[in-house]
């Protein structure tokens, strides 16, 4: 192990994912628990740090440098996980939390600016200055670099890409507002595209075997690899939405690319080719057909905690 | 005048307005001549050369600095004004031009991001780091601050917030696509909604009064403060876009405020009170009410030759 190492943690609704990580992007120790959302934060940091501990008094020669940490509403200012969706834990002072239990420096900023962070500093974006990443899972979130940095807006809530509104008094959003992005785009939006499409047809059988509380991924790609014409449509009605989300974006921002990372960018090119037509087709002349959907590049589910040890590493 | 001055020059569709400015913001010889854009681009230059070479002649001591130009489609990245709406220059490197006549430094921005610098170096946006300029005119043009810095985007054309898609097949645009934030929120997009209106009510007579090429808004102005129904219609409606485009927006940019400029920013609070309405409904909760819309504090017409000066002191 290198002498000197960052501990990445990467903080999600359901898993927590974390590692020890050298300044060449190098991940030791990677490890993923239950996030146990219900149960106060303590009781995950006290598992992190008995790991981290260990590790550490088996690596005699290694340092702590700092912790990095990516996390629902994780706000880079305030150092607060600010009523993250999906967990209990109303307002969090994680970082004065994580100094108490360990002497070193600790900077927090959103999972998924940790993304963006871990795209530029060793991803697919080394070499872009304006990019987005997009992270697909039960919600949708962002992460913007602009000319080389990544913007935080004046309070450090930018970027909440999920809830742009794009319909005028479309979906119900699960954050109390109508038509946002995120409504359409992620497996909570396409739960709620395959309740619509069963209003239109009740008794279609592939509609109702993957209708429930949780969208199985892998079963509607099978089901599109295999030609299935719904499996088809939900993604052509979930890249519409997407690439409306995409355009409004870049008709701001300008971006060489958008990055996708999180679960539900598995399904690849079956979301990212509808996309991509939908954000050319409502993008001015100058923009359209110059910005690519690229996937992430680096091990799944490695992104969040190495950009999050780079909150240490290129602060 | 002062020893050190910077010619800042705003170019605009219909009128260009140049003066010579000391660091401190001092506006000498302030001027505005009309654009001529459907005679070559060489013509303009030449009538703000002679009556530039006359001022300083008269101020032996004055040195030129260098000279900073706003104008539709400048490039701060490639030098150039790229095929502008309403003049017919097509490509022009007009750094190149400029540096041809005068010996000293060029620069160039778009028209909208020069109104931005100008409210950071001499406005009302001294003290924000986080804030959209918005300039109302024929047309919706933006320039964005985040993070204390103009936002160019990879390519120079970040901040075309006009033609950020609000509407799903929509109206059409000038631009060629459809449902663009300025088809609805400019004086352009007031006359598609006088037109829309009118097909309601034919035979409405303040409708028919104002249909024509131009809008005059000093008339809609009037007729609103006097009560008339149809004005505020007019401003409801108008506003109510606008307010969808900031909301999505300061979703991704997290902003303090949007500051409006331009003409039909004078409409002031009679468009302004329904944008913030809708701004605010369409915007999640952590933002919601906390973010101003102002008007420039500028002397009319300011804020471009005021920012396009600032191009050169505060390179």
């Amino acid at each position: 192990m290198n002498k000197q190492v960052v501990l990445g943690i990467d903080i999600g609704g359901t898993n927590t994912v974390y590692g020890l990580i050298g300044q060449d992007g190098h991940v030791h120790h990677h490890e993923e628990i239950p996030t146990k959302g219900s149960s106060p934060v303590e009781g995950l940091i006290d598992r992190i740090e008995a790991s981290i501990n260990d590790i550490l008094d088996q690596n005699s020669e290694s340092e702590l440098l700092g912790i990095g940490i990516g996390a629902p509403n994780g706000n880079h200012f305030s150092g607060m996980i600010q009523d993250p969706p999906n967990l209990s834990w109303g307002n969090v002072n994680v970082i004065d939390l994580f100094k108490d239990r360990f002497n070193c420096k600790v900077d927090l900023t959103n999972d998924a600016n940790a993304a963006a962070l871990g795209e530029k500093h060793y991803g697919i974006a080394k070499e872009m200055t304006d990019f987005v990443v997009i992270t697909l899972g039960t919600g949708l979130g962002s992460g913007i670099f602009s000319g080389g940095r990544l913007l935080y807006g004046h309070d450090g809530f930018a970027g909440e890409m999920g809830h742009m509104p794009i319909e005028d008094d479309g979906r119900d959003c699960n954050c109390g507002n109508k038509g946002c992005l995120e409504s359409y785009a992620s497996a909570s939006g396409i739960k709620k595209t395959i309740r619509t499409f069963l209003d239109d047809d009740p008794d279609d059988e592939f509609l109702n075997s993957i209708n429930g509380d949780k969208v199985d991924g892998f079963l509607l790609d099978a089901e599109f690899d295999k030609g299935n014409d719904i499996a088809r449509r939900i993604y052509e009605y979930t890249g519409n939405k997407l690439g409306q989300g995409l355009a409004q974006a870049a008709t701001l921002l300008s971006p060489q690319a958008f990055i996708f990372y999180g679960g539900f960018s598995n399904a690849g090119n079956r979301i990212l080719d509808p996309a991509k037509r939908s954000m050319d087709r409502h993008l001015i002349n100058g923009h359209a057909g110059k910005i690519d959907l690229l996937r992430s590049g680096l091990p799944q589910g490695q992104a969040g905690i190495l950009g999050a040890a780079s909150l240490i590493w290129a602060p």
